[in-house]
Formats: structure tokens, sequence, C-alpha cells
């Protein structure tokens, strides 16, 4: 028996955009009043746009894995596909978007696999995981010239390798990378 | 046979602070250059303290779940203990006092269980998981006015399910879940 959760939510008293960088991060100051009465006079809230990833099996199931250097942490790691989900596309047509663009990879069968959370406490945007079968060679990767990405077609025990070493280090890819694996198991 | 990545950086050539909020977050603009001489001159990092979460089983095998309403997506879900790293703390002893503070709850075997990156990208915090096991109720919770916290002793079949239904939400929390699921499944 799963308890229902009451939904007690904040009042937004003030809202006041204090920071706005193009279509990626807009920061957003809030003065909120909670149930009990109390007020938290600077609530500080991302507004990011929605974000996609993509679990691709080839037909002969391998994982289409790729790394790059991320400057947040300053590492260079192996991860899952993503991006940013522009405007006037859906979270699947950015999916397959950046998997193309970014690998080269298509086709298949595509389902919705996994919606998260980056942030609940400060950030307003969602992460879609999807999960792509029996994806295929298209093309050459078409990188931006910010873009240093390598691609790796791997054997799925190395993958699941990774993941137990921790070497996935992104929340947002080790969540769905660990559901995958216990729905298909090794 | 798993590849050795190449660690390609960017060179900072200049970075500011570009907002400062007391210990919780702090804005850098970078201007930076990637290995291929190619620069981007607005590159955004968030400095946040490192955080740290908690799996927390009592004697009988049962999870120490919360509920909070979370102003950032605005909602009221399932979570594991979480919180910040204080000044000062080793990320276990902040674990253990968050665990105490927020259900009272304390004791038992802790190791370190999954250490994993918010967001590689744009950010340069961690965040600790640990598995508590064998934790019972010690206290009454301790909130601070502006916590909300509702405390659940959950079967671990119930949390099996909600993380199944895609109820817990926030990354950092389905990512150790679902492993902590894989190596003791129901």
């Amino acid at each position: 028996m799963i308890d229902k959760l009451v939904h007690r939510p904040w009042r937004v008293l003030k809202s006041e955009n204090i920071l706005n960088i193009g279509p990626w991060l807009n920061v957003r100051q809030e003065l909120v009043e909670l149930p009990s009465g109390k007020q938290i006079s600077t609530w500080f809230v991302l507004d990011y746009p929605n974000w996609i990833n993509v679990i691709a099996e080839t037909k002969d199931h391998q994982l289409v894995m790729i790394d790059q250097y991320r400057h947040g942490l300053g590492v260079t790691k192996y991860e899952i596909v993503a991006g940013v989900i522009d405007q006037g596309e859906t979270p699947l047509q950015a999916a397959q978007r950046e998997l193309l663009e970014e690998t080269g990879f298509g086709g298949g069968e595509w389902q919705e696999y996994m919606t998260l959370s980056p942030n609940t406490s400060c950030q307003s945007n969602l992460s879609y995981t999807f999960l792509a079968r029996g994806v295929e060679r298209l093309r050459a990767q078409e990188q931006e010239d910010t873009e240093d990405i390598n691609v790796h077609v791997m054997n799925r025990k190395d993958v699941y390798a990774l993941l137990q070493q921790g070497e996935i280090l992104q929340a947002l890819h080790a969540a769905p990378l660990w559901k995958y694996f216990v729905e298909n198991p090794i």
C-alpha cells in the first residue's frame, strides 16, 4: 500500500528574471510563501529547455555510445547521445535528430523510455530518454564546430561494466542505463 | 575491450563570476578555446557545493523514504533523503546528519555507494550516494522552518513499484535506486 501524497505547493509572491542567457538558461529569483506562512525571500529556479537522450541499440544488439569533453566537471567520459529539444520539435524528433547528427545512426524502432528531472528543487525542465532498437549507420557524423564527439559502438557487457565501475557519471545517463540493464539483462 | 578515452580539455582564456548567491550557487562565465583552436565566448558553469543522498534500509529491510514539495519543477514526489555537504563536513558526515535531521533515523552500517554528476556539461559539483543498512528511529525529525518533509517507511517492493512507474523523478535519486534494485532484487 503506497500512501497518496498531499501536494503542498508554495505560493509565488514575486518573481524576477535576474539572468537571461539566450535560449540556454534563465535564472529566476522568487519570493515564496510556504503553506506554514513562512516566507523565503530568495529561491532561485533555473529555466532550461527540456532535454533528451537516447539508448540506441544496433541490429546486432550493440550500443551506440559517445565520448566528449565536458567542461562543467572538466572530464571526458563515456555517455549516451543527449541534447536540447529545439523550438517546434517534439522530444522524439529531437532525439532522432541528435542521434543522427552526433553519430550518423538512425532508423529502427523508437519508444519513450523514461522521464527524469535533472533537479526538482531548482530546475524547471525535464529530460526524456528514448530507447531505439535496430538502428544502423546511415551517414557520417555532422558535428557543429564546437563539438568534439567520438562514437563507440560497444558490446552491451562492456557498457554494463562501465556502469558498474561508476564510469557513467552523468545522473541523467546512469539512471536510464541501469533501468535498461534491469529490463534487458546481460 | 573498452577503448581508453583521450582527454581533450578546453583551455580557459577568461573566467568571470557573474552571479554569486551565498554558499548555494555561483555562476561562472568563461571564454574557452577548444583543441581545434575554435573559441566559445560564453560558456556558463554553475558552481554548487557537493551534494549527498542516502538509501536507508531499516533492520527489517524497509526503506526510509520522504516526500516534500520541490519548487523548481513544482511537484511533490517520493524521494530519498538528500542535502548539501556543509563546509568542514565529509560526505559521510553530511549524509548521516541529513538522514537524522530529516527523518530521525540513524545508526547501522554505512557504505559509499555511487558517485554521480548532476550535469557534467554545466555544473562543477558531484553527488555522493550512501547505502545505510540497519538504521533505526533514534529521535524525532528536526526540520528547519523552511522544510516540510514527511517520512515514509516503505516496503522495498513498493519503492520498486514507484521506480517502475516513473514516480521517482529526480535523476540523482533514480540512478542509485535502480542500481540498488539490480544488486538487491525484490
